[in-house]
């Protein structure tokens, strides 16, 4: 199985959701991406799908938006 | 690791995220509930937090609402 990948914003619920995720799944089947710091791959998440994070993207490509952080527009600012 | 609960209605968002949810953490890993049809787990359901579907409860006992499928309360009808 591929990696998923978590992009997060730093935010409470995005921090919550993430220690849960690699709980879950495993912090070697997981990349975690900061959409906040690391700006450069806003596009990337934005062309997966991600709407609103923090969000996980399957190996198979699909969006899981979990609970709500912020929006997309609120990350990019 | 105790098994998450993953409480869902039927409705396709709910079978999409059933099938991301059971590809990343294993059949095993995870007891599925369908509280459309098992209706006496709703009060469960809402009593771990879970304010719609689909929602993936951890062996912590963290909500993840994931995607969003319906509201509990028109699961309840």
């Amino acid at each position: 199985m591929g990696k998923s990948v978590f992009y997060h914003a730093g935010c409470p619920v995005c921090v919550s959701a993430e220690h849960d995720i690699i709980n879950l799944i495993g912090t070697n089947n997981v990349e975690v991406v900061h959409i906040g710091e690391v700006r450069n791959r806003i596009s990337e998440a934005e062309k997966a799908g991600v709407k609103s994070v923090p969000a996980l993207v399957t190996p198979n490509g699909n969006v899981l938006h979990i609970n709500f952080g912020a929006f997309m527009a609120d990350v990019k600012g």
